[in-house]
């Protein structure tokens, strides 16, 4: 096993960032701009979107963006808003299409690949050179998509970062090869259950509480029955390819340790009996157990709300066959509401003059540091801002 | 037929207004000092207020002005707040005192003219130079009302512009000569029905709305039915003079065409079967149909708010026999909200990055240029505000 | 008699302070800083808090404290911050912890008297210097406590101004002696009846109803029949060590004069029958009559909201003996109630342009303008900060 980083000194306390990160609206709009605008944001789940003409729509930082599964079976996302005169082309949250998207103001009508087909009078419309418009150029505009693990990554940036080195990526250095997710199949497994949770906290109190175990001891009971070493509070995620195995009475990844299911069929032995969690920044938590994976996708709202969207995912034959998965659902959703639990109660005192410098991580916390490091540095991007705080 | 201006490019597209003038607190701010507390805001239906004491209390840009019948039979407004600490004299939407307008918090008490009239100990009360209290000075402080179509309207402006030239002028323009309006006798006129409308969109929004009918033919099926025309989508209001006329089948002005009442008395033959829609900005339209008119006023009440008085006025002998007027209402009550819809699904965008230079106006639309152009000059009046966007 | 202050010119008017001190946003953040977290803020009944581990939790300025009674009987007040992560250690507005205060998220644990008693892992945890964690300089951040009448008084200065000078000496002040109060032996009272307001009005518009009696024959009926001389007009707190009297008919300060209760014991003879008001500014107004006392204490929330809880203190058989207060609390609370309506309407004018330089006091109020003299030097501390308005 190795640390994902050198420990120097493992019994200092290290500074947080300071309580101003979690509640400045000034700070939410620079994440929002250089953080969930610029980088790959995890949207939708691609088979939500089934037939020609299905659509979601989503909200990427401050756009709201329409994915919609084309004639030629492929996903692709535009803002949802008409080049006429701004109108939303989709207002309800998803749904379905026969043909087109309309604008349902003055009809303009844009095929389900963007392009502009009609609109009242359009072929009396000329650019600025006195030319027909260009059908493309005058079409919705589009946002860049990736499917990956059976979900639609969205980019508002006009030149995406490598999806390979952001995404990817991230997974192979948490779980050590570029293999090992693969082998659970995720984008060829079923949803067996979806929680939508909305927790009055900063997102980035999220992903510090996903990021460290020193919690778990105290606030989760149910997960440190399953996953015994999880008791000692070192962090789930502190040693790369390392999983936490499962306690010798346990059955399965259940509420009360009983059965799950039958292990997912390309499993290595190393990984059977073990959880991986692992944290894709900014906004995504992958939860891999052998008979299922839950999938995390954070949509930061404000300073200090954000909505969860919470999937699990099982094997098709075990979704299709209407087994009994709310033991199995059960554990994870706990885990969930006391974690966000512990976000909401501490959200509040990030404006108290007690955290006018932030609070310690103890030596368990050591790798939120990174974390701290890398937001600080997406904020700096560009001109040159003076991170605030330590 | 004249065209309101000439469109030497009448194929071209225009740019609109940049999204933040539909969302920014500023923008809104500045809107509220130089466009509805400087120009004559239309406010309360005189006839609402029949008797000595009647008063209504209505917001006026970010002013809460008190409208109150004279014991001489006068309209008169007021700034609804104490001259001694500041209570609001009246806090309820609308009634009817005895006698006077006295401040429930210290009882100074001023006439149905605002002169201050008594005051604990007010006889000892001395000014600045020792004299007694000027009961006019000390009064409550007025505001600016002039009635003109059965409505008082309102400026907050220590100069009023000429009421001439932006109100009656702006009726003028539109109907092409100034005794047009007066066939209708609309002073004259009884309500029949008031609907209030709470759209969550920028009043501007709602002008441009009113302003063009290249949306017609999609969303006013009913309006598009009894008015032929209006299917082309060229704007009700794009040629001076000209009303738009009655299909051949169509009987009156209601929602499926069926009889409507007798034509007002004072019309010329040419404004029979005719509809004419006339926009007094900054916050009225009125329509004109043969045996109604019906009159919009909107009170905007945030950048994303606005709240839209409408009232329908027939002959006094339809309202006094209590004849039906579902129909007659059911068709302009239809297409408020058809309006207010698209708008309502317009405002969501204006924040988005797609609109960040604003959208474009097609050729039926051009005239709502001047309405920007309008608008810039006013915001950029008394301190060369550099207007924002193209 | 004297009065509180020379007032040479008895008949003139004198400006209050400008609209926007009712309104702004940023003067409401200064007195948070300069004036609620810098002056003594009194916050809980001692007696509320009986046993170890009581505790309550009150808002002060932009603060969340605790006030817990420690295992040796005393109060103590501590930042309601976890020093490790930040989470609030109690969410509850008040309970009862059975030894410790324990955060809920890591477990880090504090003594009742603050100190850092446990965390996981804490014997390895050191501070910068390679030293274990001093358990004190790690334990809850503590807010300075004094007691008084009864009542637990926070400062959040680092160097919290002279208690005897800044809340005994406003007492001193209005009563004429250090000793009048301690006559009603207030520490030595019980909770007969409390009542919480929540008034949408600036906590400075309360302050100035209270000190002002002018609005006493208009809208205080049943106390004007108690104390007659109110019906003049002349401010309760006009004159150093007047208290008004009872009507010669009242038998008792109850909401019909009907009898109250035995006198308390201490009283002098002149207090008997008579009715004190004082106000300890910034937030407490304590009103003193023969056979109870009545305690305000504002919360201030916002520059438009204040809570305002009341409480009704007799003498302990009084309470124990399950008295009917009925008609004693009822009188008071119509007080508030009449009150707080007339803050509640002149909140709105604030805004206006009719106030924007302010309005004017009578005579009779003139004493109002030493507390806006006195606020305008507490905002204007330490930056030089011009004052707004006149």
């Amino acid at each position: 096993m190795t640390a994902v980083e050198d420990t120097p000194d493992a019994t200092s306390l290290m500074p947080t960032l300071a309580g101003e990160y979690y509640t400045s609206a000034d700070i939410f709009a620079a994440e929002q701009e250089r953080v969930f605008e610029e980088m790959w944001f995890c949207s939708v789940r691609s088979a939500d979107l089934e037939t020609p003409g299905a659509f979601r729509r989503v909200t990427v930082g401050r756009e709201s963006v329409l994915v919609v599964r084309g004639r030629d079976g492929a996903l692709r996302a535009f803002l949802n808003v008409c080049r006429h005169r701004g109108a939303m082309i989709c207002t309800e949250e998803s749904g379905q299409v026969k043909r087109n998207l309309q604008c349902p103001y003055h009809a303009w009508t844009y095929g389900l690949d963007g392009k502009l087909i009609a609109a009242p009078n359009l072929a009396s419309l000329k650019d600025d050179s006195g030319a027909d418009l260009d059908r493309v150029a005058w079409g919705l505009i589009p946002v860049a998509l990736r499917e990956w693990l059976g979900y639609a990554w969205l980019c508002l940036a006009d030149e995406p970062p490598p999806f390979e080195d952001d995404v990817i990526g991230a997974v192979t250095e948490r779980l050590g090869t570029a293999e090992a997710v693969g082998h659970y199949g995720v984008d060829g497994l079923a949803l067996g259950h979806r929680e939508v949770y909305d927790v009055a906290a900063n997102w980035k109190l999220i992903v510090e509480n996903f990021m460290e175990c020193y919690h778990c001891a105290t606030i989760h009971p149910e997960l440190t029955e399953v996953l015994p070493e999880f008791a000692d509070g070192l962090a789930a995620q502190y040693f790369v390819g390392h999983g936490a195995e499962f306690g010798e009475e346990v059955r399965g990844f259940t509420v009360d340790g009983s059965d799950g299911f039958e292990s997912l069929p390309g499993l290595d032995p190393d990984q059977d009996r073990r959880y991986y969690a692992i944290t894709i920044k900014p906004t995504v938590f992958v939860n891999l157990v052998p008979d299922h994976v839950i999938v995390h996708r954070m949509f930061p709202m404000s300073a200090d709300r954000t909505v969860v969207e919470c999937d699990w995912l099982y094997a098709p034959d075990v979704v299709a066959a209407g087994a009994d998965t709310a033991r199995s659902v059960e554990l994870f959703h706990r885990v969930n509401v006391q974690d966000f639990d512990a976000c909401e109660r501490t959200q509040p005192a990030m404006s108290s003059r007690a955290y006018r410098n932030g609070g310690v991580l103890v030596p368990a916390e050591h790798h939120i540091g990174d974390f701290h490091a890398w937001l600080n540095e997406r904020l700096s991007l560009r001109e040159g801002r003076r991170p605030v705080g330590h």
